[in-house]
C-alpha cells in the first residue's frame, strides 16, 4: 500500500495514495479517519487493518503534509560511490547527522529560501521509514523493522555549513598521563541541514512489501524541466540494511523515525552536474525528485526577503 | 513551579517536584494525572491551571523520566568563554547541532557506556525548555517563549567524534563560471552526541518565573564525590535570549523543544580539569550536575559489554 497524510477539512487524515492519483481516506473504526501515521505506527498498527472510509473526488483539493512527524531523522553523510574520488579520509561505516523534524514540508509545499542562505542545493534521497523499535539489530534482521520508503529532499546550505565551521584545539590525553592540544575542524548541522522547509518529504510512503530491492532504484532530480541528476540507489556505499543495523547499534530507532540514505549524484547515462551547481536560489521555480516505485516529490521554490 | 515526569503504576505522570523532595501528582480534570508534559505544552496548557491530585508518600518509590519528550534538542557548540584560547576560528553566532531525543534518560537512570565508545565525557548544560512556538523572534521577546529550565548532561564520545570525521574535497563554484575543489573537514554528531543514554535530562523543569537571571547561575559537576567542574552560566559566550532568538531565525522552535546552552567548564574558584580528563569509563560510579535554583541531576554509570 502507498499511504500519505493530507489536510482535509482543517485536520490531518491518512489516505491511501495510489500511483494513479486516486486518494482514499483510511479508517480503523469505520467512522473517522486515522489522523496520525506516527501514532498509528507507535501503537503497533498494521496497514492491513485499515479500511477505506471514502474516496476523495478529484474536485476536492487536498494539501499534502509530510507523511508523518518523525521522532528523529537520521541522515547518512557522503554515502555515494561517486564521492570516492573526493574523499581524502573518512570512516568505514555510515556516519550520520540528525535533521530537524521542523524542516519537513509535504509535497507541493514551498521551499522558502533567503538570499542570506547563500548557495543552497537539493539532495535527492531514499528515506527509509522505521515501523518497529530497532535496537542493536543485525543486518540480516534490519529490514523487518522497516515500514516503508519515501523521498526526502535533504536541502543543504553550503554557505551556512561554512559559517558554522570551527577550527579548534581540543585538549586530549597524551597517553603519558598529561594532555596535549589536538587541532580539529568540524561543522555543526543545526542550520545548514535543519532550517525550515529544508526537508520536503513524500508525497507518500510505499510499504516495504511493494519494493523488492531498495538498493537498486532509479533516482532522478529536476530543476524546473531540466534533468540535473540521474542515479541509482545502488550507488550508495552502504545499503539500507547496513545503515539501519549500524544506527541501531548506537541510537535506538523508534516507529516513525526516518533514516535517510544520502544523496544521489549522477548516473552513467544521466545528467552530471556538481551539487554546488544546483543553486536553488538561481531562478529555480521548482525542484522535483522521482524514485522508481516510490513516487514523485515536487516543491516550488520561493525566495523570502 | 517545578515540574517533573515520573513513572507511576506503569504510566507516566506529571508531578510537582518541590526542592524539598515532596512530589505531588498534577491533574487538569481533578480525576486523572496529566500524562505528558509535551502534549500539555503543545495544547497551550498553563501551569496555573494544574491542581494537586495527591501527594506521593516517600514510601512509594518512583522512577524519574525525562521531564518531556522534545520534538528536537538544539544544542549550542563551543559556547563558553573558557574555550576562547583554544578557538582558532569559528562563527560569530551560536552554532548548533541536534541531539537525539532517544538519547534522553531521567534522573537516577543509568548512563550505559561501552569500552568501544572510547573517551566519553560529561557536559553539564543549562537546558532551556520552549513553551510556545517561536519563529523569527527578537532577542527582546525571546524569553517570553521559554517555559522553564532544566539540566542536560550532554554526554560526548571523543572517539566516536574522531571516527565520524571526514576530510573531503567539495566541488565549489570558482566565481568565474567553473568549479574548483575546496578541501573541508567535518564531523557528524549522530553517534558521538546521540547514542542511547547520552542525554540525562532533569530531574525537573523549573518554570521561568522562578529564575530571575538564567545567565548567571552556578553550575557544578561531580564524578562520584569529586568536584570536577565549577562554572557559571555567565561564562556562556551567547546568552539564553540570544540563542533562542538566533535559532528561531532558521529552525522554528515548538513547545517542548529543548535548547541546550553548551557545556560548563571551570570557574575561577573551582575545579579545573579538561573535559577530556573526565572519562566516564574510568571507574566512575556516578555523574552529578547541580545548577543553582534548577536542581541536582545524578546518574549512575555502567559499562555494558
Amino acid at each position: 500500500m502507498r499511504v500519505a497524510s493530507v489536510e482535509l477539512n482543517g485536520t490531518s487524515a491518512l489516505v491511501e495514495a495510489a500511483l494513479d492519483g486516486t486518494l482514499r481516506v483510511l479508517t480503523l473504526d469505520g467512522v473517522s479517519p486515522v489522523t496520525s501515521l506516527t501514532h498509528f505506527l507507535q501503537s503497533g498498527g498494521a496497514v492491513d487493518s485499515l479500511e477505506t472510509l471514502r474516496e476523495i473526488p478529484p474536485s476536492e483539493r487536498v494539501r499534502w503534509l509530510p507523511p508523518l512527524v518523525p521522532g528523529k531523522i537520521c541522515a547518512v553523510a557522503i554515502n555515494n560511490r561517486s564521492f570516492d574520488g573526493a574523499r581524502i579520509s573518512g570512516p568505514d561505516h555510515p556516519a550520520f547527522f540528525l535533521k530537524s523534524p521542523t524542516s519537513l514540508v509535504g509535497h507541493g509545499e514551498a521551499v522558502i529560501l533567503r538570499e542570506s542562505y547563500g548557495l543552497t542545493h537539493p539532495e535527492p534521497e531514499l528515506a527509509v521509514i522505521i515501523g518497529k523499535q530497532a535496537r542493536r539489530v543485525s543486518e540480516e534482521d534490519a529490514m523487518s523493522f522497516v515500514f516503508g520508503y519515501s523521498i526526502l529532499n535533504d536541502i543543504t546550505s553550503v554557505r551556512m555549513r561554512n559559517e558554522d565551521h570551527f577550527n579548534f584545539r581540543f585538549e586530549m590525553p597524551d597517553g603519558a598521563g598529561g594532555f596535549t592540544n589536538v587541532e580539529q575542524h568540524t561543522s555543526y548541522a543545526g542550520r545548514y541541514k535543519g532550517a525550515d522547509t529544508f526537508g520536503p518529504l513524500g508525497p507518500a510512503i510505499v510499504t516495504r512489501d511493494e519494493i523488492s530491492d531498495p538498493d537498486d532504484l532509479g533516482v532522478r532530480c529536476w530543476l524546473d524541466d531540466e534533468l540535473v541528476q540521474s542515479d541509482r540507489t545502488s550507488s550508495y556505499r552502504y545499503k539500507a540494511a547496513q545503515v539501519v543495523s549500524f544506527i541501531s547499534q548506537f541510537d535506538t530507532l523508534l516507529p516513525g523515525d526516518v533514516v535517510s540514505m544520502g544523496t544521489a549524484v549522477s548516473g552513467a547515462g544521466g545528467a552530471s552536474r556538481p551539487l554546488s551547481s544546483l543553486d536553488l536560489r538561481a531562478g529555480v521555480g521548482s525542484v522535483t525528485i522521482e524514485i522508481e516505485g516510490v513516487g514523485t516529490l515536487r516543491n516550488p521554490v520561493t525566495i523570502e526577503v
